[in-house]
């Protein structure tokens, strides 16, 4: 079973996120479990401590190495954990290191508060360092659902239906097309007629033209950066004339 | 007091992660609340759906739109409240949108599931769409709740040291440097002298120069979209020589 660790001060957040919706469904069917693990839990000085002033001075505290060295140790040697510290330092996470992590069968998560973690955590126990985005957060344990939630989704059975994973965005480079539900008509608003055609052909035809159209319009940059197959590369150039 | 709706087929899920933490105070002291919304209270029909099969066929479900509409312009009517729906099409999050979205006294996040939510709520209630980065996660919950910590903590008074944000990554288009707390040494590895000198000066330029060092190394990216300054422009210009 896939193990996702969360080393923190913090163990108690990871409780509702994961008690509702589809990855809980996933946890009960033992297909994967969250095991949030209290830095406290390895301070070894009697205060608990796992912060401390930083050296050099400034504003903020810096979450102290022994207790997530010693903890991260402990994952590694029995678990072989792939270790992991997220911090706006590390490469920015996206669907293609979700589909990586997810061939690790225990991933751990490193999860610094206030100015960060000392140094030598690095140095000495993290495999990888993760930033989840070009923001700043009050703390690691966010970041580390976030990435639970893309990697844990990916494990087969999770999602019921296992298409579900294939047809969405930045799998083929692309933003999805538009989505629409009853009622068929809303505030004057209809679903387009193509839809209710039962036109098959058509239908991933005019979705493929709309995804294809939002992502020009709002994230050209993902077309530069796929592998996009040789039909929509025409498509695009087609609509450049 | 800044508040941030969630509208959500899950609002308990929003429990835990505010419950402790430095953001928990902030909700003490009422500098700002959160407020999870259950679109299953909008629903009209007697089964309170909120969601359906989608037009066109295709796997998986569509949020309806009633629900998310009613809830969204309720908000609108009585606290004017910015309409944010989180979708992959979006813009992507960054510290600039957080320093934005701290300007709007109400923010409400659409939290879609399952394939997303029916076209038209963007067509009627949403003001902005945005991403939180190129992966795919079960809902937007998750996301609400990275953005809502990283606007969060920038309102005033919210984290207890008023200097903490503003010696960060990304603000001076460049990521931190290292950090060191006690003890001194830890597995033969020893803070470096220089932070240990208390000559302030020193220090600052060693802390500089790794932030430069850092992000050539990790993200020179960064460094394009900064207007960084010049005494760190003429740095970055002598390394490279």
């Amino acid at each position: 079973m896939k193990t996702f660790n969360v080393l923190t001060i913090f163990p108690d957040m990871f409780k509702s996120p994961f008690e509702l919706g589809v990855l809980s469904k996933g946890i009960e069917k033992g297909l994967f479990k969250i095991n949030p693990i209290n830095l406290r839990d390895f301070a070894e000085d009697k205060h608990k401590m796992t912060d401390d002033y930083q050296y050099g001075g400034g504003a903020g505290l810096v979450m102290k190495p022994e207790p997530i060295v010693r903890a991260a140790r402990k994952l590694k040697s029995t678990e072989n954990s792939h270790i992991i510290l997220l911090d706006p330092r590390g490469k920015t996470f996206n669907q293609q290191k979700a589909e990586e992590l997810l061939q690790y069968e225990s991933l751990t998560f490193i999860c610094g508060r206030y100015e960060g973690v000392d140094e030598r955590v690095r140095n000495l126990v993290v495999d990888e360092e993760i930033s989840l985005g070009d923001f700043i957060i009050t703390g690691g344990e966010l970041a580390a659902m976030v990435i639970i939630d893309a990697v844990a989704r990916l494990i087969s059975g999770v999602l019921g239906d296992e298409t579900s994973t294939q047809e969405e965005s930045f799998l083929k480079g692309l933003l999805e097309y538009p989505h629409y539900t009853r009622p068929h008509e809303f505030e004057g608003l209809k679903v387009p007629k193509i839809l209710i055609s039962g036109h098959h052909q058509k239908i991933n035809e005019w979705r493929l033209e709309k995804s294809i159209k939002t992502t020009l319009q709002n994230r050209v940059d993902l077309i530069k950066k796929s592998a996009l197959d040789s039909d929509v590369l025409s498509r695009i150039k087609k609509r450049r004339r």
